[in-house]
């Protein structure tokens, strides 16, 4: 089955950039404990995502990538240095694209606006968009959480998409690797493609992806008007 | 440093009563694998209550708490039978308190009324405590997020408590072992003490517990009216 489609959204950290030289920084830091203290960090940072939406005490992603690897070393017991922390911080600055991606986009905007909706600050977005030379790709916009004060999956963030393209939420695509931010976009109402890059199991929350998809490039196969 | 506190309310799983008994079980059940089993579980049921929140889609605990499991068992490919799903399902029914809670308990109840307040379907709720022999312990109620249809740390959640016992948040003393509800009551207003049972760092959430604690039969030294 293939849909209409008149707008792509795209989640970013890990779905369009490769988080994985996060962990080889971590590893040439830390020698030994790159995964561990990599896969820590990204497990609390999303909490706290979450955790602040609820508490209703938002603060940007920078702070809170910042603070997330706080409690990380400490949980880790490793002592780190300041130029520890920028090196780590930076490199979400110029993560880079998975291989298929570039290649997609150009393809898939031939036909459709596309966007970016993204927990990160628009400063880390606008750096690691300019870092992969896809200022121009995006003529739907860089769209972050930051102007509704809260984080994915809550409903007023999908609505930021909806308000700057002007498409109504069933004509929407949104493309996510995260399998609880594809539910949340569902739930919202977009039609959803689960990039499920890890091969994980379906969330169990109450809604599924319209399709689920291995990498990027199956992606216009799903729909109508493909290029 | 001691507080003037005029009721005491307990979080119920972690704090009160050990869900070791979890672990054991799922290790009988599936060799090997009790470990990982009931730490993804608690991991996902956790993620699960947050994500639901956000989403706007409450769903009771037990039924959280089950939808996670299956989560678990197809993310570590384990074939389960509906016997083993109920097996695993019934011991949070019967889960045992922690060796210095009946004494801490009955010395803290003697001057102020105390509560439980959980994520806990109220069924859930009544059948551990009264499998504990509390029934009679809890003047202040025993209460769950259920009638908010949100979970913790939603702050409608902490208000079910600050109504139920009629005591102004800030002569309210509250106790939870995990770190994210004692962030989510402080911020709410309440006196918070953690019960620090894992040795956690303390979260970066913008605001710090009132006290931290090792286990309960610290707690009355923290009172202006310790019994």
């Amino acid at each position: 089955m293939t849909l209409e489609i008149s707008a792509l959204v795209f989640d970013a950290y890990g779905t369009l950039f490769d988080v994985h030289s996060v962990t080889r920084r971590a590893e040439a830091l830390f020698p030994g404990k790159g995964a561990a203290l990599s896969a820590a960090w990204r497990t609390k940072q999303l909490e706290y995502t979450w955790l602040r939406t609820l508490m209703g005490r938002y603060e940007d992603f920078s702070r809170v990538t910042a603070s997330s690897l706080e409690w990380t070393f400490e949980h880790l017991g490793l002592e780190a240095t300041d130029e520890a922390r920028r090196a780590l911080m930076d490199e979400y600055r110029r993560l880079a694209m998975f291989p298929e991606v570039p290649a997609a986009l150009e393809r898939l905007a031939a036909s459709r606006p596309l966007a970016i909706l993204s927990n990160g600050h628009p400063d880390m977005l606008q750096a690691v968009v300019e870092h992969n030379g896809l200022a121009d790709r995006f003529r739907g916009g860089v769209l972050s959480v930051h102007s509704a004060k809260r984080f994915k999956p809550d409903a007023s963030v999908y609505r930021i998409a909806e308000d700057a393209l002007g498409v109504p939420r069933s004509m929407m695509g949104f493309v996510s690797s995260n399998g609880w931010d594809a539910a949340g976009a569902k739930s919202f109402g977009f039609r959803v493609f689960w990039l499920n890059r890890a091969k994980a199991p379906v969330e169990r929350l109450g809604v599924r992806p319209d399709a689920i998809l291995a990498d990027l490039s199956e992606l216009p196969a799903h729909l109508a008007n493909p290029a």
